[in-house]
């Protein structure tokens, strides 16, 4: 029985489009009185998630849209999952939602089993968990973490503050406020806050009127496609982009304490990166101590075919820091070395830490995955998906550039030749009865959920290829 | 009927206490066993919120607290509240927890309803609302809003950015990433993360080894107490301290943006300011061009004897941004100048755009409050607890040192003569069944529920006195 089938026997079989125009009339109006109190400008139709069921979303014009966007990349099961609902209605979750505990001070007695489900589905070579609420908190918090780390192994795993520095800290001042850096990439996207917004540089909308910290970027790998044929380039841009990072990291102003990169860069364009400049990461930050953060927000959860993406490297040793959010619903960081745990209570603190109504959920998902087998099929779908993209790119290879993602589920993107080309494919789509997301300037990002089959790939396919066959 | 009566026929008649050292042994072994994979260092005793009821919190060897500190806080109506079961049980959260929706792009028709909800107990003179995830989170988001906001009145609300902003905040560089500043206060609290970390200045704790933006530090009035007696030293401690705002803020190397102040310094020993200091604070941003931001995250929803603490001040004109959290479960902040909504979308924007099931547990938390008039009852209450502690205090002096927070409600501090000696009394309160925590050095902070009644202000007294008459 096909996992679709299981979860979703009402699925619907098809798109259904009532509207000519999208946003449809319906859609237009609740936007419109929703924009007197949020800002509804970015909204693309206003949803019905009562009827949205499995891999389709309904709106409240009455259209139903086969998902491939799954809410910026962040739903697992598809709509109405019952496991999911089943796990909303428990006891424990009820508890979670009505008594929110201060973790830290106040845990119930359910946490341990509730973080020992999470657990389950840790990155290979991690065992402890640190919990966020959302990416960019995630990614915070585990600078948090490896900025202590770092000061730690300059004074001492359990060495006192100095007067000094417990005074200079209250000024934001050195030594207690120490300059340090955080080295990401150019096309990174790893959140919006402050210190997230700093590592951030795939567009300026993210970051432009907020002061930043004045960390460096380095160059992210750029491959030529397809992979096969090109790989003695690729080969080379590996190496000139490890050398651009260990000198960042040897010549930048102030100490480069951390390392953050995406397995694959998402938001930024889905930009892959082989295994060789993964495990060359782990070898320089190892060699000038830095710590080592692969952020996991959108790559996670199994849709790259492996449940998590950068485990296809076999980074040896693994990676210092590991965050996650999205699809997995809870955030935080997996680590396991526990010096990653400050010598002294509180430093990594705050009121909730976390959310263990999320983190229930979460532990209903890995379980479903786990159960399934969904990342094996996943990756099964997503073979099948990347032959008929294959096919449509030769038919029409001025509209499938650079595709890209094999071998890596559905987690698969291409390039159109210009944004005003992509955006009125994506436009098309959608009155196609397809919900598709962009990335980067002029690429195409697929992210339907774990629970996306062949035969949704049917659909999916037949759609594209309907578009293209009159698209200039 | 009392509301405790009505809400909770079953909670607990007086404290039990079963141990002799808190933690007990049950609570030791599962904080042992979670240490194993969560940092329970700071865990004062592991909970069972499913035995817990009302006022009373229970742990698992069977003791039953009185709770004065609430989730550090963030608890507005007590344990097991019924009506907030109810939300957590409806078709709405359960959609909300499972089908968790991008806000930004595809929010669901229920979204409207639920924001309208939320601002009904808007503050006066606020009729807008973005949602963020936590305290911190709304402190940051808040600063971003008001970051754009300064920045645009620079260079025009509707001006594009130049070719040289776009490109130099992809390098972290001015002028697209400018160098801007925002003043806070001495021993003032706004959270943990990087942006929100450089305006708190409570405790080296939550800043030591994080890199922080080097924002000035004003001071906060420093008042002798009991104000009555004190109310001309207490004037000039006003204008001392509004003198200091103005001169950073004329003086400091990089452009003062926002100025972000508590209506009460909460974690930082509940330090109070008038009316008059706060209205000067308005008065000083508005001529100077300064985002005036009011962190209501531990002062909101009710326990002040307002639903936000900043309203017994009638500031005039109201506050730019306020920033909630904590009791009132969903974060974020309220506005009313619709040009704190940036002139491009996507600005202000992230994959969530805060939580729909917190936001109907808000929802749920201000109708309760507001259909049984909680903040008037936690007046009353708190009026008659005041009393009860100057009564104490007139017997030990040295004990209650500095009592404050009078026509505050429940918001009542004092200090003790020593940290030592205000945590050896919070670990004999909790001896003697009662629950409650500390700020800043040597204060006690009293943050009992909106359920919280006479009878509970009489077993309470009678805990605090039963310690202090051997306490040396």
């Amino acid at each position: 029985m096909s996992i679709a089938a299981k979860y979703y026997p009402n699925e619907p079989e098809q798109p259904v489009v009532k509207v000519t125009q999208i946003p449809g009339p319906e859609s237009k109006k609740a936007i419109e009185s929703l924009g007197k109190v949020f800002d509804s400008r970015p909204v693309y139709f206003v949803a019905d998630y009562e009827k949205s069921n499995g891999n389709y979303i309904a709106d409240v014009d009455g259209n139903v849209y086969l998902d491939l966007y799954a809410q910026i990349a962040s739903i697992a099961l598809g709509y109405n999952n019952p496991a999911l609902i089943e796990a909303a209605k428990s006891p424990e979750m009820i508890r979670a939602i009505v008594e929110r505990p201060a973790l830290g001070n106040f845990p119930g007695k359910d946490l341990e089993g509730i973080l020992k489900n999470l657990l389950k589905v840790a990155p290979k070579g991690q065992d402890h968990i640190w919990s966020g609420l959302s990416g960019a908190d995630a990614n915070e918090l585990a600078f948090k973490a490896a900025f202590m780390w770092y000061q730690g192994q300059k004074r001492g795993y359990n060495t006192a503050w100095t007067a000094e520095e417990n005074e200079s800290t209250m000024k934001n001042q050195a030594p207690g406020s120490p300059d340090l850096a955080v080295i990401s990439f150019k096309r990174a996207f790893h959140g919006r806050l402050f210190a997230s917004a700093s590592v951030t540089a795939s567009k300026p909308v993210h970051k432009i009127d907020l002061p930043s910290f004045k960390w460096p970027k380095a160059e992210f790998p750029a491959y030529k496609y397809p992979l096969e044929a090109n790989a003695e380039y690729n080969k080379a841009e590996d190496a000139r982009c490890l050398e651009i990072v260990e000198n960042i990291i040897k010549t930048w102003q102030v100490p480069v304490a951390a390392l953050i990169i995406e397995p694959v860069q998402s938001e930024g364009g889905d930009n892959h990166a082989s295994a060789e400049f993964f495990q060359g990461l782990r070898d320089v930050t190892l060699k000038h101590g830095v710590v080592f953060i692969v952020d996991e927000v959108q790559t996670g959860v199994g849709a790259t075919g492996s449940f998590w993406a950068h485990e296809h490297f076999n980074i040896t040793p693994p990676p210092d820091l590991v965050t996650f959010s999205k699809k997995f619903q809870s955030a935080g960081y997996w680590f396991h070395n526990p010096e990653f745990i400050p010598a002294a209570p509180y430093r990594q603190f705050n009121t909730w830490c976390g959310d263990p109504a999320r983190m229930i959920l979460a532990g209903a998902i890995a379980k479903e995955i786990v159960d399934n087998d969904l990342v094996s099929k996943a990756k099964e779908v997503g073979d099948y998906l990347y032959g008929k993209l294959e096919e449509l790119q030769a038919k029409y290879p001025r509209h499938l550039q650079n595709l890209r993602g094999k071998g890596r589920a559905t987690f698969i993107a291409w390039d159109l030749e210009s944004a005003e080309k992509r955006n009125e494919f994506l436009y098309r789509l959608k009155q196609n009865g397809v919900n598709c997301g962009g990335c980067a300037e002029v690429s195409v990002r697929l992210r339907p959920t774990l629970t996306f089959e062949k035969k949704h790939v049917d659909i999916f396919v037949s759609v594209v290829a309907k578009v293209l066959a009159d698209f200039v």
